[in-house]
């Protein structure tokens, strides 16, 4: 590797399920659009030939790493049996400074365990929580916790409102407003833990609070951050994902073999790429002492190389610095 | 009314945001195709006047009522000042015997809190359950609870899994298929509480449980029942209407003014309206002692037809004796 690359992303190559096809086609997508990143991939030894051999290129390291560990590794088995896998030794790299980012298609258990135990997290955060952008009508709208975080007390989601702002103060100059997802938008609406939140949100003066949001609001765009639990979270990009998909199986049948089939199959195609959730790819862990972004396991190389530019934008913002001097300032 | 209505259905005609318009053309409809019903209209006077010039069927009664509940009403408000209000009359109507069904497109909390109150639940059900019916690939697929009950322990799970159980075998004649909807399938996943009530639901022996299921699975139609607290069906519910919609509007905008835009267009909608949650209207109120369907506040006249339909034949299957004598068995 050059000194000329100033951000370098560690890869675990692992965990996708397009393989090295899928990483390779990301990787050299990224590098040609951004003279200033390097790579090291992480490969178990069954990948390590696929991607040496397609990868030509001096900003790229192939690194052999004992195994992998498989898609459904769980928090505790990964801390057991991780050492020498393609996740450990991304997060290491960065742990001991050789790497400014990790990208991981891995498990999301597996990847939040090995965080915290190999870099830790910022001062005050007990847990990292995980951020996604959806689409919207308006604009991609962050939502935060994703699944990392299934049980939430109210002062965790005033500390997701706190990261979540000054990760998209940072990362897109501007104060999000923010919602908390709930099952109404009156003030008395909800559980109790759900209606503290959104006292302690509101009292916070440094956030644009702008209430309760419910779920189908989310994709109008009526707010740029949208704050909930790790359960709901999920249960809502899920929801999305699925009915979009179930919406998109209807048209292709609706059209099919239809005079204007092949002109608007181009066209839905197109659609599909720009509103599916899960290609508005590359997920935030915040609240860890390092930049780590998950990759959805099932993404295309378009995905992946969003998640490899989303990583190279949070090292060069040092948005894990700026998070750190947050929390420290008071939050 | 004459001797030969079988089935009188009580129909709070307040609620609906598309007024008598909506609810005159939906008795019409469901009157035209059913000689065995009857229907009480409970109207404000200001909708009277407009219901009874369109209704001229001796199948037919309006009565006037002081008031309407407000759509935002809270459950204690509607105990407090909902008596001689359309909603209130509805449901006394059933309590009284004079009538076998209510339908009502006003506030959920207000409908719960005042059917529990003048109607009952049955035995050893503390709050009723909304059930609803979302579309998937295959069939629509039957869920619960969708916003009544936000605070849930696995008792009540398991209870949402019997009383979801008995209504599917008595509506469609199969018991149906039951998937627990977490944030993974996997056995160890999720909250205490779920993993509890899955315990539960396997050992019952009536019940033909599948195991967890993810959000984005519920839209594959892998299962007929989905269970889960009413935050999270809320959740999903609405985010799936939100991202339909925004699905749409892209579509809308996708094909404005193409060669081919009209007759997208005319499949497109027939697609929307077979797809919308919001049209699969008619969500019974379970585990209260009378028929009780709540519609979506929103619907139009073709939707309020299905949630009259579905109050029919919930009240000729006698579903609520079915569930009594089911819970009295065991359960």
């Amino acid at each position: 590797m050059t000194e000329a690359t100033r951000v370098r992303i560690a890869v675990d190559a692992a965990g996708t399920d397009g393989g090295a096809a899928v990483i390779s086609d990301a990787v050299e997508q990224v590098l040609a659009g951004h003279a200033d990143l390097g790579f090291v991939l992480l490969a178990d030894p069954d990948q390590a030939a696929g991607l040496s051999s397609r990868l030509a290129s001096e900003r790229v390291e192939v690194r052999v790493c004992e195994h992998a560990l498989p898609a459904d590794m769980n928090a505790a088995g990964a801390i057991r049996r991780g050492q020498g896998s393609t996740m450990w030794q991304a997060l290491e790299l960065v742990r001991e400074g050789q790497a400014d980012a990790v990208v991981s298609g891995g498990s999301t258990g597996a990847l939040m365990a090995l965080s915290r135990h190999l870099l830790g997290t910022l001062p005050g955060v007990e847990r990292p929580a995980l951020m996604a952008a959806i689409p919207t009508l308006t604009h991609p709208v962050w939502m935060l916790d994703l699944g990392a975080n299934i049980h939430v007390d109210a002062r965790r989601l005033l500390e997701f409102a706190q990261l979540g702002h000054v990760t998209c103060q940072v990362l897109e100059g501007k104060a999000p407003t923010i919602g908390l997802l709930n099952v109404g938008t009156e003030p008395g609406k909800g559980p109790d833990v759900i209606r503290e939140a959104a006292r302690l949100i509101d009292e916070d003066s440094a956030l644009d609070y702008a209430g309760f949001i419910e779920a189908d609001q989310v994709f109008s765009g009526t707010v740029d951050l949208v704050v909930c639990d790790g359960f709901a979270g999920n249960v809502l990009l899920k929801s999305a994902e699925g009915s979009i998909k179930l919406l998109f199986a209807s048209l292709q049948a609706e059209f099919r073999g239809s005079f204007c089939g092949l002109l608007a199959r181009r066209r839905l195609k197109r659609l599909h790429d720009s509103l599916d959730p899960a290609r508005h790819n590359g997920a935030p862990m915040l609240g860890v002492r390092g930049t780590v972004i998950k990759s959805h396991g099932g993404t295309c190389s378009r995905g992946f190389a969003r998640a490899l530019e989303l990583a190279a934008l949070e090292a060069r913002k040092n948005l894990v610095d700026c998070l750190e001097r947050q929390l420290l300032a008071g939050y």
